[in-house]
């Protein structure tokens, strides 16, 4: 059976894949991937062939892999964070119902979500929710309205893909759609480049992220009504009664 | 220093563990956990010291864990999943308050959601939302409302505690909730023991699940609208556009 894994590295490090990630790697003959990720791995993978396609070709990216494992090979489809995640899986099965002799076996990693929450502290403790800001295949009034849902339900929310070049003011819009029903001062926190060199991270207010710049490669958190600041971190406790979980405590 | 790594194990198997959180725990003399969780790991790091305490004891836990810090011992708290969802991490900084002295490196893993994705195929593609069904620590109308605000934006909705013996009606209860806006033909998936024996799955529509009975090892995944099954894999595509990123397409 012709094989292919679907595999999230994770961040960015080495060391933040899953043992299941790296031993997929090692077991592949040919390691696909957009060009920033396949840099990523390379080093550590130097035996391997490499093939690699730019940004928006992800369509071509998943048929080249379903053609180099149609050839016997055993392929990595590699994405960062989680394959399964604004990632290649959900295309690879699409596309791979003109394949129906390759399988697929998708190996989950650590999202930016949940990466870039450790960097922060802990502020997706709760219920939150994920959103990307990218219209290019939603519409703007579809993400609009989950903004405005998430907000009004207390959720705490994180954002992909929060700014472009085409977009730069996507986030402020964001922000004031938030603000109909999170407070100004609602504890927030942004992680540009998780697990990467210049990783940076920031917790401020809501108000305060409005104003704030990000780029593509940054990943924006905005707590829930509980979530608060403690000694520079941000966390959200577990639920609405928390002093109810302190029994024991001193 | 004294430091304390909060670490996400991932679904269970050692394989679904980042390589950092095995580095952490190898760099650590003490292991805590709840008792199941550690269990899942001690064969690997079997010289290590552990230290268990049961489920309801989660500050007695952090409380132990910083203690032990303070003796000057490096210590890994571990959580299944990711330590930052619905994990130890948050509480850990609310504990830690009062120990400034030690330091919290929160270490990322593989939660049930991500995890669970990846065995049902790829049902968080795109914008989603991580709802819990237990009202433990939440009042009740706040998670019903969340479910309904969720499944009125269109989000894909993963639901974790969704079932437990005083609890046993509350994923009908959210289906009943999720059915006023969403399809009772949106297809569903559900995941138990991910990465563990007995990992079992299966994909129905939110109609059957409805009637479907969970245990508290079982993660369940509701689709969006645009949500399909290909060839009994729960797949949501990118975007509301599909066609749109098929330019090249064979």
């Amino acid at each position: 059976m012709n094989k292919i894994y679907v595999v999230g590295i994770g961040p960015g490090e080495y060391e933040q894949m899953t043992v299941k990630a790296a031993n997929a790697l090692r077991d592949s003959d040919v390691i696909i991937g957009y060009t920033v990720y396949v840099d990523l791995v390379k080093e550590y993978f130097s035996d391997k062939e490499f093939l690699t396609t730019p940004m928006t070709k992800e369509v071509d990216r998943c048929i080249l892999a379903f053609d180099e494992a149609m050839k016997g090979k055993t392929v990595s489809m590699i994405c960062s964070g989680d394959a399964g995640v604004y990632g290649m899986a959900g295309l690879m099965y699409e596309v791979g119902e003109k394949y129906p002799d390759v399988e697929l076996e998708i190996i989950p990693g650590v999202t930016a979500a949940t990466g870039g929450a450790a960097v922060l502290g802990a502020p997706l403790i709760h219920d939150f929710c994920l959103i990307s800001l990218s219209d290019l295949l939603t519409p703007w009034e579809k993400i609009e309205a989950r903004i405005l849902h998430a907000s009004e339900a207390d959720f705490v929310i994180c954002l992909y893909n929060p700014s472009s070049r085409k977009r730069h003011d996507y986030l402020q819009k964001a922000c004031d759609l938030m603000m109909r029903y999170k407070n100004p001062e609602t504890v927030c926190g942004i992680v540009a480049n998780i697990g990467r060199d210049g990783e940076q991270q920031q917790v401020m207010t809501l108000r305060e992220l409005r104003d704030t710049k990000v780029d593509m490669f940054t990943t924006v958190f905005i707590g829930n009504s509980q979530t608060r600041e403690i000694n520079g971190k941000m966390v959200t406790p577990r639920g609405y009664q928390a002093k109810k979980s302190y029994p024991k405590s001193k």
